[in-house]
């Protein structure tokens, strides 16, 4: 049987823009649904509009947005909205990024599209969310990167609260909205209904503080900035190699004694402030200048082959350009290549998903340009000619 | 109809250990779904023996396997082994997070278990998947955040290079693989048939450096750490206001406009240096010390009223004891409390996946201690009495 994508026929209706929305489309397209991109006339997604650029067309915009159809449709006239009624009876999914209230606003609202349409799972991403007090504010990623606690600790000691230097406000955002989706659809398989999934921007930052909340709870200790190691395992760090910084994690007492043979200094092993983890977590302020010493004395690549050896996890801190060129990254697809119709070719994250029974590639098309797809969407679905899209364009409505 | 978990029915095996499986397997268990926990007798899940501790209770454990069961199993008893693939055939899905190569050594390895169940949903997460040079390597958070260049872009200018303060290196790689999971059991639901998901945390970080890779690919540039700033957002940032800092986004020129005219500055509106957004982000060296000086003249709360006021974007830089007082955090019932039968109680972050369709509150259940569920799973999916248990414990199985 031939291999196919898992959310092939599965149609979705995307009317998100710039980040965490699209970023959800993108991997559900990636995944093989059909994603139809609806977009404001003459503008379109704001990100079409950011740098930088590839002759006319946003960069930014065509990384987030391969796999999909475009089409351009007015929410604020009245047959546009009809038209975008007249979609929503025959999809499975619509996806928004809208601050809460927008879509009721137009007429637009969960209850009356899941009236439309029972089956219709709805998926909503926004800043604060759906309900509480702050569900009509906007959020943008440094925002919730700031209130969620994570720039708290994320950065140095004697530093200031650092800002994760990726949008993981917006994107984790996206990775939570996709699996309430995802969970939604098996739901539906049940029951042959549809619901809405409400995600928060705030509340992803706050699902993935991971231990600090435990670490809080239990000692009543503010968790605080700590630099490049790890609150309980020690060394897990950045050091300062000959020719620059690099990372290792010495996550027992078994490899600790194999990196103290290895550098010369069986009496580290013994040594009670640095015997076991907790020791040597205790005690970091003793250790870390001890490791500099250490590790100064040898270049990264050596540094590399020689804690391999003894089976150290280790690596290189790499820039952009390094990731790019990194034998696994490429080995695993993880770097595809868009050619767009316009700005020509250019490489992209691939899908990180790797499935047995799937396709290996995921970047199938690239990004759309504005209403690409309209003419051809408005035929197949809705059964429209060439001069009732006409008439539509003249009302305003596409 | 009572409201359901979108997950209710599905069962899963999870053999994973410490942070990106049990995240992963908590979310499918919030989500409603089963989970066996299955753990080496004796020690369990590494994670068990993590600090902090209440009374001889991990809260690290609490915190990432509330809604799980627990059996001990070993693995390498040919009893062990005999009960596990028993209890494959009845069940949905398989997590696992051993280093590749590991299932096959042990004579579990997914050709195997999907010829026991064609239905079986396979999730490995390993630090760098299934396939490629580095295979058989293994990594920590940290080895991928410095490898996939998400440390070379978090960070001051001139300060170092920053691990991101939350595990996202695993979490991330939790929150992919439970994706491809739940796309995997959708199309099962078309196919019947099951699939192999393999999910590398060195993949995940390539996949959310975002506009990163784009500036890279356009302008040939390196990304740089550019400290709490965007690289094409001008001001996003955090400020340092009267007593403290504080992040705000004022994302395009009519915030602009709005701001300078709340800070009595309606020169900047037309100065050709700062009137529109390229112009504030080329001129940031200038615009920065700028900002210094306004902000300076407020408090934090006298700036999120001001701005707030006119529509930006701004919130304060919540430490973790912050977080769990937020009232939105609060409202979106984003802290949630289980109470341990040997620990007490304990608060953790709730799941951000909110469904209309389902109950409000996720956690249904403490962590288990070890093997605490085992004669129960034992007894109900294999029908073994206490008597069989018995033998099984004598022989070192469980």
């Amino acid at each position: 049987m031939k291999k196919q994508y898992p959310l092939e026929g599965l149609r979705v209706l995307d009317l998100s823009r710039v980040l965490a929305g699209p970023y959800c489309t993108m991997m559900l397209g990636d995944l093989g649904a059909e994603i139809i991109k609806i977009e404001a006339p003459g503008v379109g997604d704001d990100a079409r509009a950011f740098g930088p650029f590839v002759g006319e067309e946003s960069a930014y915009f065509m990384s987030l947005n391969r796999n999909k159809k475009s089409l351009t449709l007015n929410l604020k006239n009245e047959d546009g909205k009809e038209i975008f009624k007249q979609l929503v009876r025959q999809a499975d999914v619509v996806v928004e990024n809208y601050r809460p209230g927008t879509m009721e606003k137009l007429g637009l609202g969960y209850d009356l599209l899941a009236a439309l349409n029972p089956r219709l799972i709805y998926t909503a991403i926004s800043g604060f969310g759906n309900t509480g007090p702050y569900r009509r504010k906007a959020a943008y990623d440094v925002v919730v990167q700031g209130m969620g606690g994570i720039m708290s600790i994320t950065g140095f000691p004697d530093g200031l609260p650092t800002r994760v230097g990726a949008s993981i406000g917006d994107i984790n955002a996206a990775l939570f909205g996709t699996i309430g989706l995802l969970a939604a659809l098996n739901r539906r398989n049940i029951t042959g209904l549809g619901q809405m999934v409400d995600v928060a921007m705030l509340d992803c930052q706050v699902a993935m503080l991971e231990n600090a909340i435990t670490r809080y709870e239990v000692t009543g200790d503010v968790p605080k900035r700590l630099g490049n190691r790890h609150p309980s395992i020690t060394p897990f760090t950045a050091v300062a190699a000959m020719d620059g910084h690099m990372v290792l994690a010495i996550g027992n007492d078994h490899l600790w004694g194999q990196f103290c043979t290895l550098v010369n200094r069986p009496d580290l092993v013994t040594d009670p402030l640095y015997r076991n983890n907790r020791a040597r977590t205790e005690n970091w302020t003793t250790l870390e200048p001890l490791l500099e010493v250490i590790f100064r004395q040898r270049t990264i690549a050596e540094w590399i082959a020689a804690l391999e050896s003894i089976g150290v996890p280790c690596g290189p801190i790499n820039t952009i350009d390094k990731v790019l060129q990194d034998r696994q990254v490429l080995a695993r697809n993880m770097i595809e290549e868009a050619v767009h119709p316009l700005a020509g070719k250019m490489r992209m994250a691939g899908s990180p998903i790797k499935l047995s029974d799937a396709p290996e590639l995921v970047v199938r098309a690239p990004s759309p340009t504005l209403g690409q797809h309209g003419a051809e969407i408005l035929a197949e679905l809705l059964g429209l000619d060439a001069a009732a899209i006409r008439i539509l364009q003249e009302k305003g409505a596409i």
